[in-house]
């Protein structure tokens, strides 16, 4: 059972525990004196892609790297500095992030950009979102036991539920990105929730490429992955993990529910369950992919069916998880042909990924 | 006047120069004892996206950082290792790319990926070229006088001809990646012009804006953009470089010429002399973006009408030049939002980029 508890940070921002032990020292009250960050966060469509692109220069003085003893994803502990968590204790926490891309509370516009009319603008409204995997700094998603993890799945499906049925979110994206090397900020283990006010693009293709099947996308590719097996990573009882056929990254693999799912909200508690276990052996096998490397940087995303209930059919969850490592001591680069043209080249092959990733399993 | 010389690599390639002096010692033979790399490379399309990805396994073993005295993009020099290039001199050099992403040659195939009947894969087949600018390893782009600049220019429009021609190519794409931060093996200055058998995500998102548009979007784009002003870096006789309305990055800028021009072979001289002194201009002020940074990362990239004659009248050409270079000391990485969703998020505004453009512009 997960306990759910709300609070108000200093500046307004809401911070929900989900504690899966009892506690009993919840701090209600935030201490610090903490000026307002003024969102301005803004959207613009680009006239050549007609892609939504979110300005947010507010972010540019955001935490870097703190010191240890600045950790703001810490309990706030007696007797030392408050950190963005009043309480001295929590399992998993999750709390509107200060320096959001896209947010909530600005003034309402829709405008052309210089009057251009042909580049619309208007605020970026949506809810960005931190969630702290454990109070350990030293830990990683990997290390959580699995209830742990479970108790991640229980406040994503929370967070999930809230965001998609605020009606400026069209799409709720939950996900981690770990490491220095893809820029990390902040080492303490934890992820990200976006939600975003459009469907991204490739939200977008995913929709358009369903709608455009004849049949149920998803289920197909489950089958004809299992058919094959060249590919597959693991099978559970409600869950296969595989590398896509068309993997773009050099590490890559996706995890999709075996019946049709939406997001978080509709998997049962059987399902929670065994998909938390599959995410531990999973991100264990990435930690050891690579040898030498104990820490694989890598991304990990959920996509989930779009907030629209006339779209949600459409797609059913999955988490895509990649690397931009490419061995021990060099990355990819997203460099002209990915970064300028959105053509990726992988110097690898999936059946490759996959077999490496068979090899580690269970080593 | 530019002296176009063709000759063949030991193991096959073609070599062709562009001389815009007098050299008398062209080397037509190559005395390397060269083996042939064998290009794999296959394109799948993603059943979820609809995307192709290249896999290119052989790239693995690409060349990464030599010793200076091993630049495979230098001339070879009497009594010195041969190069990339047998003659001792050079003005401009374009050749094939021995580690190419998109080769010709392979066996032809066209099926499924494991008989799934829902990822196509054939053999990636395509030419990928690389332009060195000039012989001396320590200039930049922005180093070379107006007139190599101009023969830049020169071997630009005779590869776009050469590569549309080729029934296998549907888009060509010259481009420059600049500096170690953004994984640049070779620091030799050269661009690389890949030609793909698909339009890219970024191209087939363009025609379809410009199809969609009513009346000429390109026009419109420099019509409302010279009106409002904000974003106009520069404009002579032929070209207009600004900020583009909803710029992705931290540093971003667009060269379009004034009148359509589907691509290099259409433009006349005078257009060409007129874009060699404005890009001169413009990568200076690259480097002279960031206080400190006398060599600022960037990726700079043509992006020219496809080479499908129904298609050419849909896209003008333009440069998109960008760095993911925050600050001095910062990086933009790409992190979940761009690489999992492809959203993305700027932490400073097209305008201010405009302005300080503007002010380093004649420093």
């Amino acid at each position: 059972m997960v306990e759910i508890t709300k609070a108000t940070l200093a500046d307004g921002r809401e911070i929900i525990y989900f504690d899966d032990t009892p506690h009993t020292d919840r701090v209600l009250e935030d201490s610090r004196d903490l000026p307002q960050v003024t969102p301005a966060s803004e959207m613009r469509r680009d006239p050549l892609t007609g892609d939504w692109v979110a300005f947010a220069a507010h972010r540019m003085n955001r935490t870097f790297m703190p010191p240890a003893n600045e950790n703001p994803l810490a309990p706030t502990l007696p007797g030392q500095l408050p950190t963005e968590i009043p309480s001295p204790s929590y399992d998993v926490v999750v709390f509107e992030n200060r320096f959001p891309s896209f947010a909530m509370g600005m003034e309402d516009y829709e405008e052309d950009v210089d009057e251009m009319g042909l580049v619309p603008r208007k605020p970026a409204k949506a809810r960005c979102e931190v969630v702290c995997f454990t109070s350990d700094p030293e830990l990683s998603f990997k290390d959580l036991p699995v209830s742990r993890i479970r108790t991640v799945i229980e406040a994503w499906a929370h967070r999930t539920s809230a965001l998609s049925a605020l009606p400026e979110v069209a799409q709720v994206f939950p996900f981690e990105n770990r490491g220095a090397e893809i820029g990390v900020t902040l080492q303490h283990p934890h992820g990200q929730i976006y939600s975003y006010p459009f469907l991204s693009p490739r939200m977008q293709a995913i929709v358009a490429s369903s709608q455009a099947y004849e049949g149920d996308l998803f289920q197909d590719i489950l089958d004809k992955e299992r058919e094959a097996g060249t590919r597959i990573i693991a099978e559970t009882e409600h869950f296969t993990a595989f590398v896509p056929a068309a993997a773009k990254w050099p590490l890559e693999a996706m995890v999709m529910p075996n019946e049709y799912a939406a997001d978080f909200t509709e998997l049962s508690s059987a399902q929670r369950d065994d998909l938390a276990a599959l995410l531990k052996k999973l991100y264990t096998a990435v930690d050891r992919f690579f040898d030498g490397v104990e820490k694989t940087p890598y991304i990990a995303g959920w996509n989930l069916a779009p907030a629209d209930p006339t779209l949600r059919g459409d797609v059913r969850m999955h988490l895509q998880l990649f690397s931009l490592m490419r061995s021990p001591n060099r990355m990819k680069y997203l460099a002209g042909s990915e970064s300028a043209q959105a053509v990726w080249i992988n110097d690898t092959t999936p059946e490759r990924i996959a077999a490496r990733f068979k090899e580690v399993w269970d080593a």
